[in-house]
């Protein structure tokens, strides 16, 4: 089954997807993002989520959030409220997961973006089912960006596919490149392999397999495959601008390397760090994943985010780069 | 086939191997440390190497080495010594790899320690070959120190297996905590295994089916499984002294830490950064791996790193702890 890249929506919902998606009508106000957060996502939830609604609402004027959760939670927190704040802080009861309610939200056009920091697989599931993945796409791709000694660096995956094959890696090759284009201006993206050492035959089964088949690759927005790459090499920045990994050692670095720069400071003194939340590429939404242990900063980061995603159209403009016009639910 | 545990040496090229393995005489002074190091190891080999030689005899009166290479290069390598140099520094002539050469003059008692800069894949052979494997070691693991906000922690594989099984990891696991208990001193060593979520089912198929194996498996040294961790508590520290992890997994996160530091800092302002080399674990003998990157400082930083482990008789130590008394060739 497949339906418009921007979502199976009714007429009267059609969100707000920027001038890449043409014959769209919007809902909401210019300028506006409403977005779904998964009430029960994070190890500190549903606090940590409030306070970080809370935080991104007073942030940002035009911001309306819709806490996703079960009714018990949801009241709870709307009568907790202050009066001011639920004019752009509601509640949205879900009988199914949090997650699946959420993604739901952005599926029928009542919400622009998800944010959750529940666990990833849910998401990653939820989003899939709801938004639909593009083609070719059998798991989307969890994308993070990273500050460098030389810049901003894409890392993907970071947690979605923790077992994957060599076609999700070289698909999530197209899709980092993409994000790296549309989202942080970057000309002619590098797109560098992540294994333990750059000679021909290091690294494990499937990194051995994958540099000719990425050679070979067609690749959006004038990227080109620039060769394997170190662990050093994402700190440093100069080798690529786009990093492909297998989610489970994505995660392990990202994490590390997070944990590392909050300590120690960033590879460059007084660099600005981005925000501790990835963005899921490949389905037809906008979704952003924050850490399980996310604080409410993080969260509020997290949504702010998803906001500045929606209101560039960010997807749109990745599936335009990567000439998607639909997705699939098969 | 069986050797003792120190090394197949004829009765009058006994090795110093310290207290703990009794019967053995020494050829060299006490607390002459003779480490081979493989000429040709290391990206910038054999200069990186020759500095790295001469800083590290400079700094250690009782240091002396053999550099190990083919005939030419070590030729000309003698030729530009200092003739004061040429008293405690000297070469070896290998006709087959250079590693190899280096683990045959340690297995033949010609040296204390090996240390080579070069291809992981081909020390780690050429250690287990010629000085064969503890029982039940399929693998040797590589086992690097990193500082973090709460003291050092030891992390392991960081290279030698890419692809490993559950019984690899879990043979690792102990490896890890009778290093961390002989060399670092660390009571009850607290054994964690790396993955992407703290939750049960969380990481791919081989995380997820080894953390019951790992609370079933006796541990050296007072030792216990203390559960899942993930990439942050590397740095943090306050989790686990040992973290346990595949060689891919683990040498990427190592080198993106490890580059990380030597940008920002260590997690700990003013804190001293332990060597960048790793010990290889599981042979016959006192076996450090530094970066094929290595510079001439870090390079004479390995070789200081097995010269200490070499005078702490560290190897017979932890073979103690494992209750290995013996090494198979097979």
């Amino acid at each position: 089954m497949t339906r418009p890249i921007i979502g199976r929506v009714a007429p009267e919902r059609w969100r707000t997807i920027g001038a890449t998606a043409p014959g769209q009508r919007t809902v909401g106000e210019p300028g506006t993002a409403r977005i779904a957060v998964d009430l029960l996502g994070g190890d500190q939830a549903p606090a940590v989520v409030v306070d970080g609604a809370l935080r991104a609402a007073q942030a940002d004027p035009a911001l309306h959030l819709t806490l996703v959760g079960p009714a018990e939670a949801a009241d709870a927190i709307l009568a907790a409220l202050d009066p001011a704040d639920r004019q752009r802080i509601s509640t949205t009861i879900t009988t199914s997961g949090t997650a699946r309610g959420a993604a739901r939200a952005v599926a029928q056009g009542r919400a622009d973006a998800l944010v959750s920091a529940g666990d990833t697989g849910a998401t990653v599931l939820s989003a899939a089912r709801e938004l639909g993945r593009w083609p070719g796409v059998r798991r989307p791709a969890l994308a993070a960006v990273l500050p460098t000694a030389a810049g901003r660096i894409v890392l993907l995956d970071v947690g979605s596919s923790v077992d994957p094959d060599e076609e999700t890696l070289l698909v999530h090759a197209g899709l980092g490149a993409a994000y790296a284009s549309a989202v942080l201006d970057v000309k002619n993206p590098r797109v560098g392999l992540l294994t333990i050492g750059t000679e021909p035959g290091k690294g494990d089964r499937l990194r051995r397999a994958l540099p000719p088949l990425l050679a070979a690759r067609p690749l959006p927005a004038g990227a080109s495959y620039a060769g394997l790459v170190e662990g050093g090499d994402v700190v440093l920045g100069a080798a690529a601008d786009v990093v492909v990994t297998d989610g489970f050692t994505g995660n392990i670095l990202l994490k590390g390397l997070e944990t590392g720069y909050a300590l120690a400071g960033p590879p460059l003194i007084s660099q600005e760090m981005p925000p501790r939340a990835a963005v899921l590429l490949g389905v037809g939404g906008t979704v952003v994943v924050c850490h399980g242990a996310a604080s409410g900063s993080d969260l509020a980061a997290g949504i702010a985010h998803a906001a500045d995603l929606h209101r560039r159209a960010s997807v749109a403009a990745i599936a335009d780069l990567l000439r998607y016009s639909e997705v699939s639910h098969d």
